[in-house]
């Protein structure tokens, strides 16, 4: 097992990265203060994980909700049922909440656990590629809007972060790609060997060679460490992980939600990006074409969605939290491995790449 | 006009005291960062004062949520609207929310500011005596659940509170009894001289001397900032504060939420919990007359509901922040101007209380 320390002063915590490590009860006992535990998990995870979680929580009154799976969900309303479970069952402020689950269930869980009571502490253990490299870490917590995705949400950091990664082997292929995408993505904005290694292993990483998607895991979450503790809350470098995701929340938003995987959107999104990139100069043609290429080798999509229009677009893309006053602010490339900070963007570029990046 | 400050590092704050202040578009502009801002207020308060408000902020971009009014509409649901209304005009970051009202529009317009892209900045003016003396400062923000009261919330700092003492000539003697009560607690908890005070000013509080009303205000106001600089998320201190209220929470939340007004189930429960500080032989039965008589002086209810069974108070009882593990813990009184910290309660003198105490 390894364990990479996120610095964060009086909220540091432990990210613990290792194979079968779901099922050590000594990784619990040590981050749950309080004697009652509320698991959150959902409809595909349960069956698979629950019980094997569960096993490891006997010393505690323990209670359980299992959401409905999918980005769909992520809203207001589903958050309730997880109020409604630590009410009914009358948890404290000492409770711990634990999140089993992807993105989804970590985001909701972790914004449950902010909110209840003004606080509880909880616990991450992420069962995608995606959650174990990205959204797990970092304490971004949140639900959706119909108007926007994320917008209702709170900086909330975990005790830990439990990444197990044999569980990453009963993960559907469409999934395992999504996870790709972030974790391509931090061989864009900050780690270009990242990217180099990546290009060369994504046949292993398909094949779900254990060790390559560990080292994968481990790396991804050393990056995204880096940049939590160099800014918490997002007022500077921490938005460079939003490479693509303006697009992409356009596209998740624009198509309702569930209908692409966020990795999914994340993967077309950073390739608009790389296009409007190089219309600025910033990068070449040469890197565009890279781009493209690894996230297809990733067997991720690449071309937006025909039915969403420019003007759709344009009007998604405009509800965003990078926005200031108004404009649009996007991440974009200035070469494999260096993203830039927010910036605006001349309005009849980001219409040429709408308009003309086709994959 | 007092400026008072809330000494919380670098969340430090000031509350601003005085007649008219409302109006003074100076104190608006200190605190506003960038160019949109939306003011959230209630159905009662609107026709009041948000042309008065809105007179100040004609140099922004600005937008307006009018809320239905009572306690009843604290909710999950309702506080959508608030996210609806930012995300219809495209509201960014670096937007200010004007929380303009009682308690439930200030515990709900900062939790909205909480929560919406995970914190933007947000300014309180309260209109209530309530609000101006307890809820509108010290962060508390939040909403209730149909199981328990302000359950759901964040502990999130405003910019300024801007309390306008000329507000209290509109308010209706129910509303201002009610906001009373919150006054005459801090007299109980740590400010002896301030409870022989506002025995003695009562009768000119409720005639609404001008001057009266500001120093209870002021008074209550400075007792507050120096609870919260020493507490801000309420491991000690912070929970004397609510002396009264895990019985009053009870009648709002037995009673159905808007059946009693705040102050009124906190005048009753805090008879109630003098009450039980009898029972533990830590005042005077002349104590508990004196606290009694003060709240009747105050035109206040002391005798909770008949229809509130025993056995439902111990049920909304048990579902309350302070409480560890499942046991109830209560603030209770050491002497008349000394509370003590939240402790846990011998069943048979909680149920003696329960049972016996009839005002």
């Amino acid at each position: 097992m390894k364990t990479l320390e996120v610095d964060l002063g009086g909220r540091s915590y432990p990210i613990y990265i290792g194979s079968g490590i779901l099922s050590q009860s000594e990784l619990y006992g040590q981050h749950i203060k309080g004697s009652e535990v509320l698991v959150v998990t959902n409809e595909t995870v349960a069956p698979l994980y629950l019980d094997a979680v569960l096993d490891q929580l006997k010393a505690y009154k323990t209670a359980t909700v299992i959401l409905p799976d999918g980005e769909q969900h992520k809203s207001l309303a589903v958050l309730n049922k997880i109020f409604d479970a630590l009410l009914i069952n009358k948890f404290g402020r000492r409770a711990t909440l634990i999140a089993l689950g992807g993105g989804v269930v970590g985001d909701m869980g972790g914004f449950a656990a902010a909110c209840y009571q003004r606080g509880i502490p909880f616990i991450q253990i992420p069962t995608t590629l995606l959650a174990q490299v990205d959204s797990s870490v970092g304490g971004k917590t949140g639900v959706n809007h119909p108007l926007g995705k994320n917008m209702i949400g709170a900086f909330y950091q975990p005790q830990c972060v439990i990444a197990d990664t044999d569980v990453l082997a009963t993960l559907d292929d469409r999934q395992l790609s999504a996870g790709l995408a972030e974790v391509i993505k931090y061989g864009l904005i900050r780690d270009a060997d990242f990217f180099v290694w990546l290009d060369y292993n994504l046949p292993a990483l398909l094949a779900r060679d254990k060790q390559t998607l560990a080292f994968a895991v481990e790396r991804s979450c050393i990056n995204k460490a880096q940049v939590v503790a160099e800014d918490e809350t997002e007022s500077g470098v921490r938005a460079t992980l939003n490479l693509g995701h303006t697009f992409g929340h356009a596209i998740e938003t624009g198509m309702g939600y569930g209908e692409y995987l966020h990795g999914e959107a994340v993967a077309i999104g950073t390739c608009q990006a790389a296009d409007l990139s190089r219309h600025k100069g910033w990068i070449t043609d040469d890197d565009v074409e890279k781009i493209i290429a690894i996230f297809k080798k990733a067997r991720l999509p690449v071309v937006p969605p025909d039915s969403l229009s420019v003007e759709q677009f344009l009007q998604f893309m405009s509800v965003d939290k990078k926005n200031v006053d108004g404009d649009i602010r996007l991440i974009l490339l200035k070469a494999i491995g260096e993203a830039s900070l927010p910036v605006g963007v001349d309005q009849n570029l980001l219409r040429l790449t709408l308009e003309t990046y086709k994959g």
